[in-house]
Parts: structure tokens; C-alpha cells; sequence
């Protein structure tokens, strides 16, 4: 494992220098190699097809596991579209010059050698390989032993446009020894790894938070609020309430607790009762909303819930405040929502409520790295350092400072 | 623990959205405290001194201890100077508008409750917490048990003016349990504290980055070079390494290995030798500086090791990429510098080297906070994330993003 990620490390320090022009055409490669091995692609899928359906697995899995040649071009496109990004490396953040009459640069630079564990879909492996590539990175993936001979196939085809190019193949590559131990080893190594993006189930996410070394940007569930406030406009609050709930449940920006004020209550919840009945959503309530929609009442337990799924937990509060308290309370701090139309209660909320992203008057179905305009994907931090909500490539990136002088020395 | 951390959670939710002028009179009146109160602050820092005397530390450790009026007058203009500093908390670091018409807005927050562990200087003590109370963080310190009794007048003054403002208390805390499993504890309660900034010996930082869950920006030694290439101006190279070396050779940010280009090595350093001599440097060299100037051999451990005191080692290389290749396996990422007049070769240095601060012909003493500009120090971080190389006050901010909308839902 040393040696291998001694290689990794090496890699590293080339990608991270190489030119633009010299890194898109590489990428460029890479989307044409795909299309046009997509037949050598599919072959190994089958494989993993094969053990899935040996396994049992259920059919969504296997739907996710599944590779044809339309997938296989999206692969490609994405590469492509990842090309296509503004130059994430030696963008000038921040530049002065202090009376010594030194200069200094503060600039972007690679990260250096990034570890990302992830499940079942296999274009995540081409996505994050040149996601990587593109922000100068060397990448070590770790992907589902479910995916494993689409994974190796991909990557092995990565691989041979890097050489190709005269490029080390270490650049990007697959975590040899894919099983927990060789997980508990990989974000021990922190003299060779200096991050680990984990995109998985909380116990994944729990496991390495608590045992890596390396640091960590975590992808962790959104347990996500939405608060109607007795200023909102109740017609506009009832839309931004199914898109929140409704769109898509499985997302982590969905919604899981809606917030209600009291004053409004009765006017507003059984029409938004209907509205989500509609759409299927299963409801529990507090105490008062059980006595006003006569739905069961939801737990302590279930105020921790992320349902991923069509369900919604209603409370209703005194105020604002109230809110912001369950919210404090039950919350992980990704996307928080409040409808309003009172100026001061939104200012309020979105400074006093601690989370990624917080909203006025919209959907929480927008904490996306493509609704915020970053392009490829990378993923939704919960961190709270480093990158926080969407990732874009820029988070991809650290700094240094370069400092420029004419022989001065320090009085 | 968990219930005294759970009070300087709620505490920094207070502190987080307290306005710029609230926030810099409570500095103010702290500053004031502790000069009016400094006779209180001596006679329990005597009781340390005594303790000190019966423990025989050394007397630089006892200095480094000792509290008179005049230091006491410079920890109050220290928390004014923090005052002064522009209000980091709010800043909009970037802001635009997406197709869906919603409006974003990446805004500076607190980062809430940061860990800090560090040394004697019982100064330290309120500069860190009027650090943190600038940039609305709660701070929970845990300072040397030599500086107990000062830590403990100190952290309790600043408590009385929280209160007299009708602020909560733990806003600015003393770790209750100081012993190592406190210290053990408070790292893993990754639900109350966001951040853990360790400042001291190697053996407490590597503890605290092997064990601690929560996120950790460390203050790790430094292993600096300097190259001076055969197109440097030899007379500036030799006032630039004398600085870098022999200012303060116990900063981290001084020079520890000399490299030199084989062709200007018989010129300049029988010269250099000369000129560090006179300063007491203890020289050691490679096989070539060894037979050239007469010089003990450096082992490879030298090349390793931060001296902290007037020693060095001189190593001659065929070229800048020998240079590159010996930094990038003995370096600790901290400050490198290149002496050079030639254009390309600088550059490339600069990009090619990974530290936290890379030079281009000034002395590497220029790394730290106050030098850069950046006001009052918090520290010089060997993180590569979050934080990197020294750390003004805006490194304890982080981010969130504010999303404004009118009705948007996501389509």
C-alpha cells in the first residue's frame, strides 16, 4: 500500500504542473477512448451484471450497475464537459505587496493526491477521474466491489491515454486492496494522501470520519427545513413545498420537516395537506397539527429522520424563533429554507441558522453544484471547513502563497 | 465535558451574529480589564512563578511565564489592536445570479467553537480568545498547566466583562478537565466543536491529528531550504541566508538546509562559511561541502531535523530539479526559497515546489502573520486545507451560502 501511494504521490507533483492545453487534450482522449472501447466497456459490465444478478440484487441496483453505449457516451460527454471548465489552477485569489516590499500572491494549486470512496455507479469513475485530472490532482478511487470489473475497465482505459501521453499511470488508479482494511489503511496514509472525499451510507461516512488521518470532506444526509412564516405568500409557499418535498425525496436537499407558524396554521396546512396527498407524501405531525389534519404523530425519532422518501414531518411553532431553535436542534446543517415576505425575520434567519446553503423564498431543491452554476458535479459537503454545500471544481483546489522579492531580509 | 460543551455551542450561536461595534466595545472593556485589574493577574501568576521554582524550570521557561504591568499593558493593546481589525464575519467573498433567477451569495460566518491547545505564555491566552471573540467564535482553551493559575485569572476577567455585557460566560471557556484524556476528549466531540488548533511540541500534535474526529489545523515544525542557484546574485545570497538563518533560529520559518548549484559552490561558499561563522553557526555538509569547507558530514537525519537553534546544513546540487527533488522529500511544506536571477528557473521553482509559502529571492523569515499584513497572529499552518501558511483572522471564518429567491422551485 506505501509503495503504491508513494507512486500516487510521485504522480502528483507531475499532473499538478502540467499545462491546460496538455491536460484537455488528455481529457479529450480519454472521452474518445471511451466511445470508441465502449464495446470492451460493456463486456466487463456484464460481468458485474452477472454476480449482481447472482447476488440478488434488487433491480434499481442493478439499473445503477448497468452500462449500454447511450451511457457510455453520457460518460464521455461529461468528460468532455469537464474539459470545457475554466482552468482550476493558478487562479490569483488574492495579491498585495506589504511595506518590506515584498509581493505576495496567494494562488490556486492541486490538492495533491485525493482518495474518493463510492458506490454502485461505475460513471462515477470516469466523473471523479477527471475532475481530478482537470484540478491537477492524482486520484485514488475506491469504488463498490459490485462495480468492480466496469471500475477496473474504465480506470485500466484512463490509464492507457495517460501513457500514452507519456504520463505516469499512477495518476489515476484504483485502490488495490478495496476492502475495509484496505479503506482503514488508505485514510491512515496521510503523508501520501491529502484528501478523502467519502460519497456513501452513514456507516461508510462514520467509519472513516472517525478513523482517517487524512482529511476528510464529507458527502453526509441532509435532514432539511422548511419555515412558514405568517408573512408568506401561502400560494408560492405551497409550490416551494412539494418542489422541496416531492421532486425528487431520495435527494439529500429535500425536505423533511416542514415548519409552520401558528398564526397560519389553519388557513395554510389543510391546503397544503391536499396538495402533498396528491403526490403521495405520507405525513406525521406534532401534537397541534395531529389535532388539525388528524395525521399520526411523529416521534422525537423521526425529527432525526432523512426519509428519502415521499415522507414529511409537519410542526407547527409560535414564531420564528422556535423554528430556528428545532432547526438547531434537528438540522445537519445543509439547506434550511424560510418563507416570508417580512424583510427582517429573512435577514434574520439566514444569518442566525447555520447551515451550507440557506434560502428565502425557494426551494431547498437547489443546493446542487449544476443549479449553482459550477458544472460537473463533485458533490454536497458537510463539512463545515475546507467546502462547505455544492462542490465545484474550485474545491478542488488549495493555495499558496507565492511570494516574489529583490533580496529582502527581515528587520 | 459533553454538558460544558454543549454550553459553548449555544454560547457561540450568540456570539456568531453579535454586531461589529458590540463586539469591539466588549473587546475594549477586556483590554481595560486587564490593565485595572493587573495587580489581581500578578499576584496569581507569582503563585505559577512559585510553582515554577519549586518544578526548577528553566529560567527562559520562567520568563516565558512571568507577568509584569508592562506585559499586561501589551496582552490590552494586543486585544485593541485585534479590535481594530476589519470585521472579518460577513464579508461577501462572492455573489451572482443562476438561470433560475435565484441570487447567491457566499458569505464569511464563525467557525463556532474552536479547540485551541498551546503553551506556557499565559498571553496567548487572551489574544487567542480576543481572536476568536473578532471573528464570533467561542474558544475553549486549555493552556499549560505551568501557566494555571495566570490562564485561570486571565480567562476569568474576560468572563466578568462577557457578563457585564449580558453575554454568556462560556463564549470564552478554560477547558475544565486539562489532563490528556481531556485533551482526549475534547478532540472526538466533533457534535460541539467545529475546530482544534494545537500549538506546541510534536508529540502533543501528532496526538491530536492521529486521535482527534474533529477537524484540526496544526502549527507543525518547520524544515526550511533555500536554493541558491548558479545565476543568484551571490552578494544578496549571502545577507538572505544569514537572515534566513541566523535572525532567529528558533522560528519555524528559518532556514535549515542550504543548497547551492555546483558550479558557483567554490565562489561562494568559502564566503558564506565565513559570514556564518562569525555568527556562531554550527555548520555540518555534504560530501562536497564537507571536502570543500572542512565541515563535520550531515547524516541524513540532519537533513530532517529542525535545529531551533544556530545550525545548519549546506548540500551542493547539480541543478534547480536536484534541489527540487531533496525539498520535496525533506521539506515540511512550510517555506522554500529560490536565489535567482534567472526568469524560468524562478518560476518554475515557484510552481513546482509545494509549501505553504514558496520565495523567490527574499529571506523565508518573511513567513508570518504580521509581515504578510495580516494583523495579529494566529498562527503559521502546515495544513494543506482549510488554512495554509500564516493564518490571519479571516482563517477563522468559513462560509456559507445565502440563496435569495422569489417563488423559484427547481424544474
Amino acid at each position: 500500500m506505501q509503495t503504491f501511494l508513494k507512486h500516487a504521490k510521485s504522480a502528483s507533483r507531475i499532473i499538478a504542473t502540467l499545462d491546460p492545453k496538455t491536460k484537455n487534450d488528455v481529457l479529450a482522449d480519454m472521452a474518445g477512448t471511451l466511445e470508441s472501447q465502449s464495446e470492451r466497456i460493456i463486456f466487463e459490465n456484464q460481468k458485474d451484471l452477472d454476480d449482481a444478478k447472482k447476488n440478488n440484487l434488487s433491480s434499481a441496483m442493478v439499473d445503477r450497475l448497468l452500462l449500454n453505449s447511450k451511457r457510455i457516451a453520457e460518460m464521455a460527454k461529461a468528460i468532455r464537459e469537464i474539459a470545457s471548465l475554466k482552468e482550476p489552477v493558478g487562479r490569483v485569489l488574492e495579491g498585495w505587496v506589504v511595506p518590506s516590499g515584498i509581493k505576495i500572491e496567494k494562488v490556486t494549486i492541486p490538492i495533491g493526491v485525493i482518495g474518493i470512496i463510492y458506490e454502485s455507479r461505475p460513471n462515477v469513475t470516469s466523473d471523479t477521474a477527471a475532475l481530478c485530472f482537470k484540478s491537477g490532482n492524482a486520484c485514488v478511487l475506491k469504488g463498490g466491489k459490485e462495480a468492480f470489473h466496469s471500475n477496473a475497465i474504465i480506470a485500466s482505459l484512463l490509464q492507457e491515454v495517460l501513457e500514452k501521453h507519456n504520463l505516469p499511470k499512477e495518476i489515476i488508479s484504483l485502490l488495490p486492496d478495496a476492502s475495509r482494511e484496505g479503506v482503514a489503511q488508505l485514510i491512515k496514509m496521510d503523508k501520501y494522501v491529502d484528501l478523502i472525499i467519502p460519497r456513501g451510507g452513514e456507516a461508510l461516512i462514520r467509519f472513516v470520519s472517525e478513523n482517517a488521518t487524512v482529511p476528510v470532506v464529507k458527502h453526509d444526509k441532509g435532514v432539511c427545513h422548511t419555515y412558514v412564516d405568517k408573512d408568506a405568500n401561502l400560494e408560492k409557499a405551497i409550490e416551494i413545498v412539494l418542489n422541496a418535498k416531492c421532486q425528487r425525496p431520495s435527494a439529500c436537499n429535500s425536505l423533511e420537516t416542514l415548519l409552520v407558524h401558528e398564526a397560519i396554521a389553519k388557513d395554510f396546512l389543510p391546503r397544503m395537506k391536499e396538495a402533498l396527498l396528491l403526490t403521495g407524501a405520507q405525513i406525521k405531525g406534532c401534537e397541534k397539527t395531529h389535532e388539525l389534519l388528524n395525521v399520526p404523530l411523529a416521534e422525537d425519532e423521526d425529527y432525526h429522520t432523512e426519509h428519502l422518501c415521499n415522507a414529511l414531518n409537519i410542526k407547527i411553532v409560535e414564531n420564528m424563533d422556535e423554528a430556528i431553535v428545532h432547526i438547531a436542534e434537528y438540522g445537519s446543517s445543509h439547506s434550511e429554507a424560510i418563507l416570508s415576505e417580512n424583510y427582517t425575520l429573512v435577514e434574520r434567519f439566514l444569518n442566525e441558522v447555520d447551515a451550507a446553503c440557506v434560502y428565502a423564498n425557494a426551494s431547498t431543491r437547489f443546493t446542487d453544484g449544476g443549479e449553482f452554476g459550477f458544472g460537473a458535479e463533485v458533490g454536497i459537503s458537510t463539512n463545515k471547513l475546507h467546502a462547505r454545500g455544492p462542490m465545484g471544481i474550485n474545491d478542488l483546489t488549495t493555495y499558496k502563497f507565492k511570494v516574489y522579492g529583490k533580496g529582502q531580509i527581515r528587520a
